[in-house]
């Protein structure tokens, strides 16, 4: 089993994503806001790419949740906090959700043949999840406005370090990178991610509280998947 | 001062180099090469793109080096090994020289405004010669075949690190990580470098005295400059 990693939207190219397993992951925040909704009850998270798209698609009951800049998108009912998404807020709700980078990258991916939701707070469930299917596995890391971002990174190497953990891999360079950088700052993470711009720019704008609960490793043991533009629980 | 990180050859944009000081790394084995010859002596390195040009342009006394696949090429004078590059080989000489990776990576920067050469074996010398321009700084790591290489970037990573212990600088996400892999690995070098599948290759062809030399720090203090087809020590 190989694992491999792009280091942003811009770098995927569709046709090396056939046949295996796409781990999507926008730690700040897109996905650790789906999986922390989905964990609390929310019955699914449907992404759209453009702010329009999101409200076309509202029929009755669903939230809006996302952002544009960091900030809540006017007229939306949630922001892209995490900390929002509490279980008497989203439970039982459907939500649709437009965020910068996550989506679009979640939108790139749709070649691969499952898509997973992976993010720091769910990040081992995720690799035990991703290695169950036994196929190759890319990690693709959204980004910032499709640049590579440290933040996706180090939360790309917990992914594969749990995943090299459990299955006997080959990690492609970048791969291999990933993980030694998390193997050497696991004691640590909140003070490597903070070497991240994005990281800066959410502190800059407020957001502490998130970003502390964004790299809080493991508190959650369910995994989303992408089927047919749903983000989903599925329980095989 | 700004220090931002290329992957690889492919993710190059030459807009993106002009009025900045490049330092470009083949650390397997391209500028380590060049810099032990003219540490050695060698008057200068003229690079070339394709085995015919290097042909072409021996004149008379030049001598041919460099690799295909690693090896030796029919007909040169010596291999992509700095071990071969001694004094009493190639003291006085000028050496043409055509690698796979490092020699395209040079040719795609010349936008820039000062193209250095950057290794393991002078980097602290690379990283003080690239500071000293006082403007912003690319690492340009040449990769293997266009693909990001682990080799590459932790060089990169060393010299980094070394510019930012000399001067206040901003680093960009993708030059953070390198400089924090560095820092978290730079009393193991080796180690870390041994996960690189071109390390694999090389050692797997024999080239295991060619790569512990490639990762001995700061034997060498001179830098080469590119300087209109031409790789030499510029003393200013």
């Amino acid at each position: 089993m190989k694992i491999s990693l792009i280091p942003s939207v811009d770098y995927i190219k569709e046709e090396e994503l056939m046949d295996k397993v796409v781990v999507v992951i926008d730690v700040l925040r897109a996905t650790t806001v789906i999986t922390t909704a989905l964990s609390n009850g929310s019955v699914e998270v449907i992404p759209a790419l453009e702010i329009e798209d999101a409200i076309k698609l509202k029929k009755n009951l669903e939230l809006l949740g996302g952002e544009r800049k960091g900030l809540k998108i006017e007229g939306f009912d949630l922001s892209n906090s995490p900390l929002e998404y509490t279980r008497e807020r989203i439970g039982g709700k459907t939500i649709i959700m437009t965020t910068t980078n996550g989506t679009r990258a979640i939108h790139k991916s749709l070649s691969a043949d499952l898509i997973i939701i992976g993010s720091v707070v769910n990040g081992r469930a995720a690799a035990e999840r991703a290695v169950k299917e036994n196929k190759d596995i890319v990690i693709v890391c959204a980004g910032t406005h499709g640049k590579f971002s440290l933040d996706d990174y180090i939360c790309a190497g917990k992914i594969i370090y749990h995943a090299y953990e459990t299955e006997n891999c080959v990690l492609e360079d970048l791969a291999a990178t990933a993980y030694m950088a998390y193997r050497d700052n696991r004691n640590n993470l909140i003070s490597y991610a903070s070497m991240a711009s994005h990281y800066k720019y959410l502190k800059s704008i407020g957001r502490e509280d998130d970003l502390n609960y964004c790299f809080t490793e493991d508190i959650i043991d369910i995994v989303p998947e992408y089927v047919e533009g749903r983000i989903r629980v599925v329980t095989s």
